[in-house]
Order: C-alpha cells, then structure tokens, then sequence
C-alpha cells in the first residue's frame, strides 16, 4: 500500500460509520483536537482559520444592521442568575462554579457564564434611563461554559465560543422585528456564507430559551440525515428587564420596562460544515470560509526548482493580488501524490498543479475538490477563471445540500407514517400538530424525533389538516427530526 | 454655567488629581464601567471598538511574522498547573478555581487560566514528534483571570483580554531571535499605532515571568511620570519542555527538548492610550486606534436641514469612500456647541464643522483634538486633506510623548540624587546597578521605584560606572521608576 493510499484509507468510510467518520476527519485534518479534560476541545490553527472567517463574515453583518461590540465579564454572582426564575432552572443543571478566588473562599459563588443576560441585565439598568437611550444593539463575541454530559467536538463542547447579541427596544414590535431581522440575517449568512441551507421558524415552548417569550431557530439537515440547530434569535419580551429592572421614560414621561431580543451562534458551525459537506476522502470547505481556497502542487520532476517553481510562485503572487487566499507547497519532503491527498482530505476546494510541460504550454492543471473535475487554463488566465471556479464550487455545495435536504423531506400523515420515515430515512419529517405538549413529548419518547421548527414561511394548508399524532384539528405544520 | 461648560467642568483635571481623572475619564467617555463584582468590569462599546482596532493591527503583525491562531480551553487542571514549580509558585495565589460543575464537586480543581503555557504544554507534547514539526508558531486572543487585589479599569482588572503567542523552536538560538523578534514587534506596534515611545529591554530575574527564563518588556512612560509595562516577551528556555515533555527528534535522530517562547499584550494598552495621551478636557486618541476618527458636526441655525445637511451627507460619504471613520451626528436634541465638548473629550482627532455660511462658499472647518488649530479647507478637497490631517495627528501625539518622556528622564550617579529624583520629579531615572538583587530590594522598599528594563540599546559607558546604590561596580545601565 502506497504512502497515499494509506493516508486516505484512515479515513472511516461516511457511509459505514458517519460519527466515527466525523471525529477522524476533525482530528485527520487537524482541525482540533481533545483536551486532557472531559468534554473540553483545543481549536487547532487550521480550525481556527475557519472560525476566524466566520467570525470576520458574521461581525461584519452584525455591524451593518447598526449593533456594536462590547465585552461584559466572565463571572456571574449566583444571585444574578436567580433573579429570572425560569432562566436559572434552565440553566443551573449546567453551570461550572468558581468558589475559590486566590486562596479565599468567596462569600457567593461565581457562575462561568453559560450565557450573558444575566450580568449584561444589571449594567443596562444602570445605562438605560430615557427612551432616547434606546435601542441598545450590543453584541459580544466570547467564550462560553456549560457543563455538558456528552460532547462531541464543534457539537457540543463544555466551553465553545460564540457571539451573543443583547437588545433592548421600546416596543414590543420593535423586539420581536429585531428577533425576526437578525434570525433572517442568520439565514442569509449560513446560506451565503456556509453553503448550507436552512428552514427558519420558531420553536415550540419546550424548546425555548429558558428565559425567553419566544425562540425562533435555524435549522439545518446534516449529511446523515439527523438536524442540526444553527442558530437562534429570542424574543425576551420584558422578562429580564423585569427581573434586572431595566427601566426607561418613555416618550410619554411614563416609566416602563423595556423590551429585548438576544441571539447566538456559536463553533458549532464549523462542526455544521464538516458534516454539511464532507466526503469519503474527508472535508470540502465551501470556498468563502475555507482558510486555504486553492493550493498550488508543483510536479518536482527533473530539475523542477527550475522549470516550474519559478512560474509557480508568480501564480501564486498574481493569485494573492486577486485576493485569492493561496497556498504553494514547494515542500521537498512530501511527494505531489501525498499532497494531492492530504489537501483533497483538507477540503480545499482547488487544487493547482503545475507540471515542467504545462509550464512549457503556459498552462495550468485545476482539480474542482467538490466535483474531481479537471481543466486546463491559462496562466495568465488564472486569477480570473480561480475567482470564477471559487463562485461555482460555493454555488453547487449549496445546490447539492439543497437537493440532499428536499430528497430528505417528506411528509407524514398518519402516525405509522410518521414513525416508519423517521425510522427508516431520516431527514426531516413535515407533519401537521395540534400544538399540544403531550404529542411533541409522546413523539419525542417513542421516536426521538422532536419538532425542530414551525417554518416562517407557510404553505397551502390542506382542507382538513389534523395533529399526526392526535388527529385533533391542527395548530401548525411542523419540522421534526432526530436532531444532534 | 451653560450645559456645555458643565459637561467639560464635571472632570477632575488631571494635574489636579491623576487618579481621579483617570477613572472619570473612562466613565463620562463611556469606554468602560464597573461591574457590579469586585475587580470587575465591563468594556463597553467604544471602548471596545478602540481595543478591536488593536486587535486588528496587531493581529495583522502577528500573521505577518508567520504566526496563526488557535483557540485552547479556559480551565486547566490543577496537576498542571503545578509541574513547573516557579509557574505555580508565581501564579497560585491569583487563581481562581472552579470546584464544582452542573451538580457535582469536582474530583481535581480546574484553575480559571491566569496563562495557558501549562495547558498548551501537554497539547504541544502529543503534536510535536519530529523537528519537521518545528517552529510551531501559535497565538491566542483570550480571556484571563487573576484574582488581584487592588484593580483599576483597564490597568489591572480581574479578567482581562488579550493575545499570547506560545512558540517552539529547535534551538535556543531560534528562540532567544523569536523572543527578541516579537520584542522588536511590539515596539514598533505600540509607536506607530499608539504614539506612545517605548524603551524595549529586559527584566531583572525579580521580575521575570514565573517559569521564564528570561523576560523582555517594553515600558512605557505615562503623563504622570508613572511608567507602564505595555508587553512582554519571554524566552522560556526548556523549563516547559520539560515540565510537561515536549520532545523532538532533532535533525541527527537525538531526542531533544524543545525551546520555547511565550508574549502577550492586553486590554491595559486602553488604559495606556488614555494616561500617555489624555489631557483635561478628556481623551486625545490616536487617529490609528480611534473608533471615530473625524465627527461631522453640522451647524443647526436657520433651514439647517436644507442649507446644510445635504453637504455634509455628502462630505461624510466622500470621506467613507477614502476610508475615514467619520461620524455625522445631526441629531436635533443637541447643540453644537454640546457636541463640541462632547467629542472633545471622546478625543475624536478632528472636528469638521459646516455651517451655512460654509457651504455657500464651498469650505468647511476643521478644528484638531491634540492642539486646538483650526483650519478652512474647500468641500472637495476634504478626503485628502482630512487623510493628511490625521498623520500629523498621530505624529504629533508621538512627538508630544516622546519629548515629554525625553523631558522626565533623569540620570542619577548617588543614591541622593536618586531618592531626591524618584520623589521630586518622577519619571524614569536612569544608573548603574550591579546586577545584585540586594540593591534592587533595596531601592524597592526605600523608594518605591523598580527597575523597568535594562535596555536592549547600550550608551556609551563611563569609565567608572558603578551602582547607584551600593557603589560597586556597576553591571548595567537600568531603567528605574515608580509604575503602575
């Protein structure tokens, strides 16, 4: 077995063991690693590179729809946390608690955030006094603890990092359009951005943010068929502004409560795209948040140094001018085949080779990650037809994914329907609801489904639609799926 | 007195009492505010913005110099934390410790990270084989905790941010260049985007990093004559390599240990922009850093709306398109003349004020933050004059800095002159030292000076050089003061 070979053959085939596939291909491709604590991950610099573009692609929305970045502290006095009843029961089960500060004992424990609200609620009661110190549209970009039982790399880590968005507005029209522009400013980035679709909607009660009125998600189907939350946009209504005592005078010199939204999302998306779009032979990185877009392989034969590295590096050089984010590996260590392997395994989505007689032709050989398809272009022509290539590959991760959801879709209406597809094919499950709580938990007990979303947009609702598993008059169509 | 002289009387001046000018500063700005937590406190927008441009232009440096980042956890087990025992000797008495997580007490406390060289070592270790692996070259934006007891917003905070780089080499040779690398760096970061002057050299082994082998710093003088560390570089020798097994096999298949290096800048550079560059009026802010580099304020007298908004939408636009952060505030619910004082003490760099009578003859006013001058330039010629304007802005804050602390450096051959200068003057004060600790502890408890750096650059020597304190032969030239 060749060098090669073996290096792709590590890999566990997706189809045979799609969770251990996942680990390997994090760990393979270096995109992180275990920490020696439990549930704890080390973001390796290629990983990180990831979630530096998405970081950079994200804030940049979040700063065009007139938010701000702020940084509020990492510890949260218990009593803070107690002060929204439903917020700390919610969250209490998962707290880490610094009890120790230098050699002393403290006399109240410190939560390590699991989120924001509460440490961001007594500084706005403190900010906000008058309706013209409102909206307040911070956002914060930090690191979160929550004490999980299972983990899984990306997934779900006991600390992740993410941004956390926390508004207050003087109307309840106001939050609830700020809830609703920022879960569409979600979409739009994970569809543009991540070459992922998503079903937007609310959540059912059971699935809120403990603390909100009102949790409204993006969710999205992974390549194995089980869903995968992506994002999600609360309306808080007043609660914490009643329980922090956010006051303001409203334009009428009333005192009221004010209204707020808060918002995340998280390293859980570069988890979303691995598993969005890997492969047998490992990742495929959509082009606009994949840290290396195409690498240059020259082919070191005969006196290469000479006749093709030269004309390498000055594609690479006209290739950064484009913008294009390159990599030449002139490395003598490694051969071109193993390097063909080792970034098809990265998912960099091009791959430039150079040999002695396509530098004799003026030509270039590209190599489509997504596709294996091969073509021949100019060097001259290169930075044009690469920023073209990087459009085409980014447009078709995301119409495979698409076709892949709407394969996996389908509707249910009776309840051995129901159970039968997401037994037997997965994905997501379109069935009608009664909206009643017994249902969604009888449906989650029997067959691990859960309702992921109540879509935004709706549908042509069907003469009589009834509950799948009640058969009572419907409240709403609903998303279910075995979900991570 | 009229709401504008208020606004500017409502801060304490600086000659007055620095201390208080400091924190009121960083209050009525709205940089920053107390937590409701001891030692705490909370980074508000805009100064959050000034640390993101930090960020920005450093992290630019950190790349261009070959570094990439990663992301490693917050918690580190305290078995690490105690296999290099100067490392913890140093640091436990700042830690804070998680005891307990969800429910459960925790069999091994987990130090919040007061530094991660202890939980990066074992990662390090199970990633580097072979010296093909070598030099790694990673850096971390991260939150750290020490549980200080005296604090003060931005200079010494319980949490605070910043960047670390944790590097390893083949040699010791490579590490004292990377060390030294990073020193030149950071200089040439803090002067050119900060304005503020800096003298790079080492530190004395007192203090040294706790586990460094030795330890470089850039100090900085603040405007009232209190110097400030503003970085720090540290060679580390192989004092981690062991501690926590970080072996490679070297170049003639010899197991070695690496050598490594550690260096980090915090959010304590905001603090060092208000104190080098503030006056009484507030805040003057470099142009590199400053959130909002020029505010439009337009004159609201007669048919403003009509007769003067207009253009200065216009400047604001041409001045976006040239890359100024430029701000137009047209609110209605404040006077120019609020606004004047307002941004004044922000510390915006300029003000351009357009009036009625301006844009009948195509001009507008520009008044600098740093010196008070005012200036008419035409409508069009605005964007590259403004552009120009600002360079000397920054210039001429380093200039200012740098010919304050050339003015507040005192040379003292006796141990009079010495006290007598450390008491009266202030500032640096440079002598000879002959390198026993004895002399240092001395000077310490006697004057509450310390000694900064020895400087990397040497001065021609005196025949007869001897200690300032002990009047042996002196060792080195030393930079002492009294610092933050």
């Amino acid at each position: 077995m060749s060098k090669d070979e073996r290096l792709v053959k590590q890999i566990t085939p997706k189809t045979e063991d799609f969770s251990r596939w996942y680990t390997e291909v994090i760990q393979k491709t270096e995109l992180a690693d275990y920490a020696p604590m439990k549930g704890m991950m080390v973001i390796r610099p290629y990983g990180y590179a990831i979630w530096e573009n998405i970081q950079r692609l994200l804030d940049r929305r979040i700063k065009a729809t007139g938010h701000v970045n702020a940084y509020f502290p990492l510890f949260i006095p218990e009593s803070f946390l107690q002060k929204e009843a439903e917020h700390v029961q919610g969250f209490s089960p998962e707290v880490a608690w610094v009890t120790v500060g230098g050699k002393e004992e403290l006399e109240e424990r410190l939560a390590v955030r699991p989120t924001s609200e509460a440490i961001i609620g007594p500084m706005y009661s403190r900010w906000i006094k008058s309706w013209r110190d409102l909206p307040v549209l911070i956002n914060q970009w930090a690191n979160i603890v929550r004490w999980e039982k299972v983990t899984r790399p990306f997934l779900r880590t006991t600390e992740f990092l993410w941004q956390e968005g926390h508004t207050c507005h003087e109307t309840a029209e106001e939050a609830e359009d700020e809830t609703l522009r920022i879960l569409a400013m979600y979409k739009e980035f994970v569809e543009t951005e991540l070459a992922i679709p998503v079903i937007a909607g609310q959540k059912t009660l059971r699935e809120k943010f403990a603390g909100a009125q009102m949790t409204y998600a993006i969710e999205a189907l992974m390549s194995d068929g089980k869903a995968l939350q992506m994002g999600t946009s609360h309306n808080l209504g007043q609660h914490f502004s009643k329980a922090f005592d956010i006051k303001f005078e409203d334009r009428n010199q009333t005192l009221q409560y004010v209204w707020q939204t808060s918002w995340g999302m998280t390293t859980r998306l570069v988890g979303a795209v691995i598993m969005a779009h890997g492969d047998d032979s490992g990742l495929r990185l959509p082009p606009r948040v994949a840290p290396v877009q195409a690498v240059i392989v020259p082919i070191s034969i005969g006196n290469w140094r000479e006749s093709v590295l030269p004309a390498a590096r000055t594609a690479e050089d006209a290739l950064k001018s484009a913008g294009v984010r390159v990599r030449l590996d002139a490395r003598e260590e490694f051969t071109p085949g193993w390097k063909f392997a080792e970034y098809e395994m990265r998912g960099v989505p091009v791959r430039i080779e150079v040999g002695p007689r396509d530098v004799k032709a003026g030509q270039a050989v590209l190599v489509r990650r997504d596709t294996g398809t091969k073509e021949t272009v100019a060097l001259d022509a290169l930075p044009t037809r690469l920023l073209g290539l990087l459009g085409e590959i980014q447009a078709t991760l995301f119409r495979e994914a698409l076709a892949f959801r709407e394969a996996n879709t389908h509707g249910a209406r009776t309840y051995e329907e129901f159970t039968a597809t997401v037994e037997t094919r997965r994905g997501f499950v379109k069935s009608y609801w009664c909206g009643g709580d017994a249902c969604e938990e009888k449906i989650k007990n029997e067959t691990m489904a859960t309702i992921r979303v109540i879509p935004l947009e709706t549908e042509a609702r069907p003469e009589r639609a009834v509950c799948v598993c009640c058969g009572k008059e419907a409240k709403a169509l609903a998303y279910f799926a075995r979900a991570y």
